[in-house]
């Protein structure tokens, strides 16, 4: 098995595009198999978007209206609804598995792979990738 | 690795069943393994569902209430309230990982592995499976 | 590829923690590769997320939230509002990827492996754990 650790600065930023670094390590592992992409946070996902036109914002304003950030949350710490980030994850898996075909990454064409990350309090996150070539 | 595309036609059809494709593949490739399934597409998901017992229509439905098909979205071409279905990935993701053991899907007696499409203006769709054995 | 099955007592508890089973799975098998993880139910999921300061209640609370246990579903044997359970899988997946290194399990500090099971009818639940090693 194949691992790379990356750094993403998140910022405030609610959606973040980590499609070219997965793409760059599916390339410099080369050959075919599944590539494991994890955060080890818990409040943040990952997800398989269209970016660019609009869904990325989209799908950061309805995670507020179906995890609304209000004083409903046990888990209270934090800024005010930070107890909605740690129940994102059981929606918008930390986890997903990918395919690597001949070291290209194996994505439909208006497919990209974005970090969720509706916690403004946590700006770096640590995305590992690992590669079980087959 | 080994690997097959299947076309599979949709139509207006919001859940369609796709077991019988994975189980038939897992079977001609025989042996222990990982089965990766993924839909190269920006609006469709991969569940795991009981069907045939009124669940899919649950879904379907249930779907039009927690991801309304309004004016809200940003991404707003084709169809009126298309952009729900460019958000659906984030929450039914396209990628999901079964595994095989000695050719046999394995699959609990309840469960059916369905293509969640809610999107009727793209009524063909690709799955893509690929194997990883141990 | 080496498995491990499990029968998990969840009794009327929604949030099981698993966690110390995968990581002694992981243990056992040693080595590097993925660990998939997977529940042969079709009304459980698995969910990575902080336990122990609120935020397994809070989600369990917000599942009723989200997939209200009324009347609105088609499949309506059992304890009232059961059908709300055979559309969670859809949300949260019973199928879970993780990573094993050197024959530890690859999570981050805050995070744990829940079984997510709002299904009180069904007290006891099957575990499966798959090693595919690289």
């Amino acid at each position: 098995m194949q691992r790379r650790e990356l750094e993403i600065t998140t910022g405030a930023r609610r959606i973040t595009d980590v499609t070219a670094e997965l793409a760059g390590f599916a390339r410099d592992v080369g050959g075919d198999g599944l590539l494991h992409v994890f955060l080890p946070h818990a409040t943040a996902g990952l997800a398989l978007l269209e970016t660019g036109a609009g869904s990325d914002e989209d799908l950061a304003d309805h995670l507020d209206t179906l995890l609304p950030r209000d004083d409903r949350w046990r888990h209270a710490h934090g800024s005010p609804g930070h107890g909605a980030d740690h129940v994102l994850p059981a929606f918008v898996s930390p986890s997903l598995t990918l395919a690597v075909d001949d070291g290209r990454l194996a994505l439909g064409t208006w497919q990209s792979v974005v970090l969720v990350d509706t916690n403004a309090d946590n700006p770096q996150r640590r995305l590992e990738l690992r590669f079980l070539g087959g």
